[in-house]
């Protein structure tokens, strides 16, 4: 981790003397994962219809379902992400702005909220939370903060009921972008979640697939691990098999405007994805009649990537050459993953130095452009 | 992919009138995997006691589960492999000495049976298979040909049989491994498999992880993929998780001279794995404290890798990023994975070419330094 957010200097062997010194630049910031928590069910409540709100007292939800693991929710906060108001991390707007917007002078944030309306079991409770979650952004995140954006959250697991969603706030224009968790129930790829992409797509909201969730299966190819420790080191094998399903299923060519950005699940793993999928491709085409091209150009056109965990490799270069081998550097985007325990600082992010407009296209500019975010 | 067994030529710019001609070198082949087939059930049935015999008439077994996608085990083969004979590929000794060790001059080829025992359910008829099959390998195969070596099938799912297996045929002189499919039940850190460790090491036996296998759960950490192309496109996520349940389940801590070769599940995805593996190690040591050492440290020191299929990447160079990322080369074992449709042979194996000592290693030292193989 390099402690810089300035211009390299200037080389030692140039003359120095009749040149000004260096102007410091102060990059901009986008971070494009914070986590906004609901405080409690009361305010949950009030977005609520009665009928729900009796379900929720009579039945209960799968709450804030992030893992087969508690540590994944429970004691996954910085310990200083407490709020003094009392309310859990995140859960506090004054001071998440001033903890994390005002202190690191960020552009904007993106809100992904992990509250597991898209892990519940009863569809149509899960719908109508994620309503709930929706209007309560809107109401308590959106619009008092203009730096802040948010992604909306779907019962993801119906594509109608999503779409339905999707529909009714997309057009919102604090909504960027749609949230998913990566666990699902079944591949991304499946027909069932083909009506969420259309209406993405018809709203030109990316979709998020964010670390964790809990779809009910074994979380490995080689059934159910003992370990968190699996778990959190494993999470890349379900990215892997989301972007494998995702491409060899088609969707790109039957949505071309289709976005999709893979937050908090690294990137090492992406080449040799690339690299064995092209190959098995080539070899398997006719069960993939959909594709024109490879599935590593459908990667390189389709997604976009957060930066925070970044995999940290022992030798500093062989992450520039995780770069190369990637050649994705207009994908990736800052993301702190704001109030948890693995949080990335903006001067602190990166394994190596990297050139200037790299970092600063990290940093902001990626982010910018896909979410359409003004300049500051 | 480069065609060469011969010693680079001189570089151009040397002299050549008074040297003499550069002895083309012939450099060593070792096989490390070989499919031979069980022909038929009357075959089988020589091996196999009257009890168990009647058991396979009237329930019959699962057969040759490598996947859950036919195309694997029924359309796999080269479509010059079949023998004249009539008997499937791999399961003529003469035509796989001559279309094989013959015609590469192979020092040695290793025999990774793929008749399913250890995904049979029950463990009894598993057990039983197991003892026909390996009792059938070392009449049939290692002892009219002095160049095979074989691994030993086991009913893995069951740590206790699999061991009395091993105790049983793991002194014969022809058996140098223990073979598994890497799509187990449950990952193979867990408990239920440490008897067989246990008697892997008491024999001095690695133990062989090749892909495929059903273990009866999703194949990915996100639900049951559509297609066979992610099947195969995404078998190291399998892989990966194996790695890392042996690892942090401390196996290697109890059984320090425990070794791991992992045959047919390609090896770009290894230096991601290591760099987050360590990463999440450092923050959760808690969970897993019977290691001592970074995860990666294990993982060099206890794994070996087979080469087919090796990921072939797009840059040429980034193959060789790739090796020095990993840093195993005295780890990687060629394999041609013959009679399967994705042969790799012996002179075009390398996406890149490769210095001759290092590929002198791959293709028979490395192989013969782990199963104690004669020099020829």
């Amino acid at each position: 981790m390099v402690a810089t957010l300035i211009a390299p200097p200037q080389a030692k062997s140039q003359p120095t003397v009749a040149s000004k010194p260096r102007q410091r630049e102060k990059l901009a910031v986008i971070d494009c994962d914070i986590h906004n928590a609901m405080p409690n069910d009361e305010t949950l409540y009030k977005y609520l219809s009665p009928r729900w709100r009796r379900h929720h007292e009579l039945i209960g939800g799968r709450g804030a379902v992030g893992s087969y693991y508690p540590r994944a929710m429970k004691n996954a906060a910085r310990h200083d992400s407490w709020p003094p108001s009392g309310l859990p991390p995140g859960g506090d707007l004054p001071f998440m702005q001033q903890q994390l917007l005002d202190a690191w002078d960020m552009d904007y944030g993106i809100l992904n909220c992990l509250y597991g309306v898209g892990g519940e079991l009863n569809l149509d409770f899960g719908a109508a939370l994620a309503q709930a979650v929706n209007d309560w952004q809107i109401a308590e995140w959106l619009e008092p903060e203009p730096r802040l954006r948010a992604s909306l959250v779907v019962p993801y697991e119906d594509g109608e009921l999503s779409a339905k969603e999707i529909d009714r706030v997309g057009g919102h224009p604090g909504y960027v972008q749609v949230i998913l968790v990566v666990r699902t129930q079944a591949p991304l790829g499946h027909r069932k979640y083909w009506k969420m992409y259309e209406a993405a797509v018809r709203h030109d909201l990316p979709i998020g697939i964010h670390f964790g969730g809990a779809g009910g299966g074994p979380i490995t190819g080689c059934g159910i691990p003992s370990h968190y420790i699996e778990d959190h080191g494993g999470m890349p094998q379900a990215f892997y098999a989301q972007v494998i399903s995702m491409v060899t299923s088609g969707i790109f060519e039957l949505f071309p405007t289709l976005k999709v950005v893979l937050i908090e699940g690294g990137f090492a793993w992406m080449p040799s994805l690339m690299w064995r999928l092209d190959q098995s491709w080539k070899r398997l085409k006719e069960e993939a009649p959909l594709l024109k091209r490879l599935p590593s150009e459908y990667i390189r056109d389709h997604f976009w990537i957060s930066t925070q965990p970044m995999e940290e490799p022992t030798q500093r270069h062989h992450f520039l050459q995780l770069l190369d081998q990637m050649n994705m550097n207009d994908r990736l985007m800052f993301a702190t993953d704001y109030p948890h325990w693995d949080f990335d600082a903006p001067d602190r992010a990166f394994p190596v130095e990297l050139p200037l407009p790299l970092k600063r296209d990290i940093l902001a500019e990626n982010a910018r452009r896909l979410y359409k975010l003004a300049k500051i």
